[in-house]
């Protein structure tokens, strides 16, 4: 059975944020990201999919299209297809988010 | 912006499992899945879909296939497309799960 416990997929790493695979499949990826303070994923876009973000534990400042927002534990947003999306800590706190992406980029 | 706050998402039917759609997009769904204690989701099977479960608050008794579970809060499980799945909460606490399905079944 494959089952996972997030906390035991959540490491950092000093020189960037950390994405660490819960499952992967054919049809998604759903992974750990982990930021450390200070850290970032820069504003990208997926033509093709869509991604939706759930802060596990921290604080994190979402930037989906043109709006930012900070978003708390418990809170879940949408980066739909084509939209350009990234996420930076900008807290005093680790950050570890709950990534879901499908369909799964090539 | 689309975020949501899950609490505010969380809430409960005396009749069956509830299903309440955080997100819904031509690629996926995103769901919070409210079960009152004795609630169940019957084990059943999407052929082209994968299922990911995030137990996000209580104790579940989940099927995957021929094996059971039992996962609590932070725990996450994947019923790959075509194997059977179902959760059952057998504790005497609310379960709130985080479950997201892709491809979306037409």
């Amino acid at each position: 059975m494959e089952s996972k416990r997030l906390e035991d997929q959540v490491s950092f790493s000093d020189e960037k944020m950390k994405k660490n695979a819960l499952f992967d499949s054919p049809h998604l990826f759903y992974d750990a990201y982990c930021l450390l303070p200070g850290q970032s994923q820069k504003v990208h876009a997926h033509e093709g999919s869509d991604k939706v973000y759930y802060v596990a534990r921290g604080t994190g400042c979402f930037t989906i299209g043109e709006e930012e927002a900070d978003l708390a534990e418990g809170d879940a947003i949408i980066a739909r297809a084509g939209v350009p999306h990234g996420v930076r800590n900008d807290s005093e706190e680790e950050l570890v988010l709950l990534v879901t992406m499908a369909p799964r980029p090539a």
